[in-house]
């Protein structure tokens, strides 16, 4: 592990990591804010999963959320959105496949599946190398925006008692029943869409064993909203299995970070419930 | 004048707008942040100028300001740092000086005098602009970064009764007697430094004609502290002349925008109280 940037924000600290990781194959770099309640505490951990083409940089930069959790007394962590320094063969060809598109799923296909296990990795490797080198407790959260929205869901709906709490930004809530989702999951999991329903969040959530209130924000005039992220195929499936969903479609709002920063305070109020930090 | 963006943003509206400037000769970009009172009155306006390598976009995407600005009824203005596409030659050679370095100057020296005259650009022609298409007042304010925070200064000393509240993050303080001012006032204004006293903020203080409250924010791990910022500079001509300078060293702070978005509410505020609107 190596601390590549360490840099003051809030009253606390903002590091970039370098590290081995088993599950991905690869070096990885993750960013991690620690608030300054940390120096004397230890912390529960927001894990934020960023969108299409992002790095663990984007979120820092631009959402603004330290402010926040420095008031709250949270750390937050951003993984990268995929193994990188792998050079797979068509890897780099597009924005929505390969290097900065993994999706947070466990590839099975060659030759994704030797690096692009990013599931594992945010689940499991990731909150077990942040909890043994930094100043946090085990009370997680988890949220993300877009493709990292489904990938919040996902996780959260496939370990009922790890997380405290969940949320997402504009996320790609039926990915079986999109371009994007099913150019992803065909090409890591294979053509089977039985494979595909343990990262589809509208098909996992009507089995949900633990029901932690779910926020979402979608903008109005997200340039996505039809074709890609369809929140209506969640909410539909929440009512079926009365799951409290609180979908807020802000009108006027689009994809962007603007629309992240916006509502991010919101959000993190409502980790900090689920964390009993308020 | 063209909007070329326009995004929802804390309740307001994020634009970004090509125009052709008369004192740069050349398309020049600007982004415009007006806060949600905009739609029913109009607003004062903080000019915002950033620092080396920054366009339009830097500060509204990884300050944070929006936030504080939608709560107070304040439009952001934030323009380029440079003239654009102009190509004369070397303009593109080095980070400090040429394209996204203006300094905020009228240039005398060729080829620069024909389109580095930022220092009109930002004091006249863009808030005549800004004043006649967007929905605010002529309160103003600014600030800035680093070299932006130089040209606020300079900005403010030179026009006095044109701003009703002025600030600074890390601030290029004395130009005259650094390497970033050198290069760039000889190579802008000529060799004889009697005609850099004008963009000398540290030169200026002590005629100041009107004495408002001068926040600057420092970060005391600030890489260019010594060689370039020179604060202390600024700090002894303000003693001299009784000037009220609130100067804070922050303890642990780089030249970041996070070191900015960690204060930029105090900075904000105190704008705020300067127009009038707390």
């Amino acid at each position: 592990m190596e601390v590549i940037s360490r840099t003051a924000c809030f009253g606390g600290t903002l590091q970039r990591v370098r590290h081995r990781s088993a599950a991905c194959n690869c070096d990885m770099v993750f960013s991690i804010y620690l608030p300054p309640q940390a120096a004397s505490h230890p912390v529960p951990v927001l894990y934020w999963l960023s969108g299409l083409t992002c790095t663990d940089e984007n979120f820092m930069q631009k959402a603004g959320a330290q402010r926040s959790a420095a008031r709250l007394g949270m750390a937050i962590v951003c993984p990268d959105t995929s193994p990188r320094g792998t050079d797979l063969p068509g890897e780099h060809d597009s924005y929505d496949f390969g290097s900065g598109a993994g999706f947070y799923v466990n590839a099975t296909q060659a030759p994704w599946s030797g690096h692009y296990r990013m599931y594992d990795y945010v689940t499991r490797e990731l909150p077990a190398l942040v909890e043994q080198n930094f100043p946090v407790s085990s009370g997680k959260g988890i949220s993300g925006h877009s493709m990292g929205g489904h990938g919040a869901l996902v996780c959260y709906l496939r370990n009922p008692g790890v997380y405290q709490s969940v949320s997402a930004f504009s996320p790609i809530c039926h990915p079986s029943a999109c371009a994007w989702g099913q150019k992803a999951l065909s090409a890591y999991l294979g053509e089977d869409r039985n494979d595909w329903v343990a990262y589809d969040a509208a098909l996992l959530i009507g089995d949900a064993q633990e029901k932690l209130p779910l926020l979402i924000d979608q903008g109005t005039e997200d340039n996505f909203l039809t074709d890609q992220l369809k929140p209506s195929t969640l909410e539909q499936a929440c009512i079926a299995n009365h799951y409290p969903l609180n979908l807020r479609m802000q009108e006027g709002y689009d994809h962007s970070y603007f629309f992240i920063a916006t509502f991010i305070e919101d959000h993190l109020h409502q980790h900090a419930q689920g964390m009993g930090l308020v």
